[in-house]
């Protein structure tokens, strides 16, 4: 999917959500225990009720490879059944020496066929390019997360002036345009997206945190909508365990018709539909 | 296994030498590639051919997950075969927000039973405690990497004179002692080496890229070893790739075993066995 595709359904939807699958086979409602693939059960149940709703699914996959070889089996029957309209996100994390990288690249990109992955910078350049290769694919890549973490190294600052968190995006700016690179920037910290639109004015952002994290949506959006809107706002836990009853897939779907709902008053306010 | 058990077997053995299992289909002999499992029979030649000769083994993440689920098959029967005397190492290089990093650090721990994960610290502490509340498990944290890309953010120097890489060890061993905690160390960059060693005395380094990356073995050793040994010294395709023909398991236990009777020596050297 391009960038102009993504912006299209965006418009048509009247919605930049993100939906994250982190579906936790701990937490899934009791009766679909007892059904062959539960996570694939379940993820379906929460597509079918939020996909008008939504332009992204987000697959996290430390809770695939939690359940072993059959925790991959559920994430490719989940994919399959997400509609072509829908940008997939592998939220994935990785990030390594080049050879490597190419591997994690073909793994997401090809074997998986997702649209994009998300890419942990601290090794530099020729760990990120491998992913940047792949043409109508996009590298998602850390920038300012949404954890109490970030302030550990992210949020330090360089003897140049600026901070790491900057670094990243200027020097990633360099590997990569708008088509083919989108960031990570946490929803926890409002004030600081709107200097990051300031370094990445025209790519995409990926903004998790708001919902069980805190973030807020309408602050949000003010800070790091652009011209094309320019962001995308992941919920996971919210929308997927809204709640735990039979009736997970309809509470999904209020939590979720809630927020495209909010989307739309706000993108209309920002006149950019 | 505990630090003194891993100092142990490397007593025991002369040899820091850590073999790193990115088994690539793409790479195999030939004649492997008509059996069911290819990769579990190249592990299987290459684990019988060179454990008297090691104290660890590597399997590579990414090179699993690129073959699907049977890619975790292929990893699952592999890390069956790796004697109990052996510390495992799951090379993932993951990290994200703590309840995705308790996924993470219960897939590689619990599901499939290895001694230690690689962890990226770009995301801060909450991104790297999970993975250290398991007992009896090493976490081992991305230090400053053997790759170019190094030089992007790790040796990019802060407004307090210290370079981040050597923040990271700095901040996470307030995170964790040496029974729980080890860096990966590039052996491209030994001088530094040397330097890693000043702040983290105790700790065990991970010691990539002696081999097909270009770093020498004796250089890197006197640079890096302390009194307890501390150092595991990693080779991948150099070990596996030695052959390519059907003699693939004696070329690489003549390159294990070369780098074992170096490693020999360089112990006896250095006075600590």
């Amino acid at each position: 999917m391009t960038k102009t595709q993504l912006v299209e359904q965006i418009k048509l939807k009247q919605s930049y959500l993100c939906v994250g699958l982190d579906t936790d086979l701990a937490k899934l409602p009791k009766h679909l225990l007892k059904l062959e693939d539960p996570v694939f059960e379940f993820n379906k149940a929460i597509i079918e009720a939020t996909q008008d709703l939504c332009v992204a699914y987000k697959p996290n996959l430390a809770f695939y490879e939690a359940m072993g070889p059959k925790g991959w089996l559920s994430l490719e029957r989940t994919l399959e059944i997400i509609p072509q309209s829908h940008f997939t996100i592998a939220d994935a994390k990785r990030g390594d020496i080049g050879n490597t990288s190419s591997m994690y690249a073909q793994t997401f990109f090809e074997t998986y066929g997702f649209d994009s992955v998300t890419v942990a910078p601290y090794m530099g350049e020729d760990s990120v390019k491998p992913f940047l290769e792949y043409k109508g694919k996009f590298t998602i890549l850390l920038a300012l997360t949404s954890n109490r973490g970030a302030d550990d190294f992210e949020q330090l600052e360089l003897n140049s002036g600026s901070k790491l968190y900057e670094e990243v995006l200027r020097k990633a700016c360099s590997w990569g345009s708008s088509e083919q690179l989108m960031f990570v920037a946490g929803a926890t910290r409002p004030e600081e997206l709107k200097h990051i639109r300031t370094i990445v004015p025209a790519h995409f952002l990926l903004i998790p945190g708001v919902g069980a994290q805190g973030g807020n949506l309408a602050e949000v959006s003010a800070a790091a909508m652009n011209e094309e809107i320019g962001i995308l706002v992941n919920a996971s836990r919210s929308i997927l365990y809204a709640s735990s009853d039979e009736n997970f897939a309809e509470a999904a779907r209020a939590e979720a018709l809630s927020m495209q709902e909010e989307m739309s008053v706000l993108l209309q306010m920002a006149g950019v539909v």
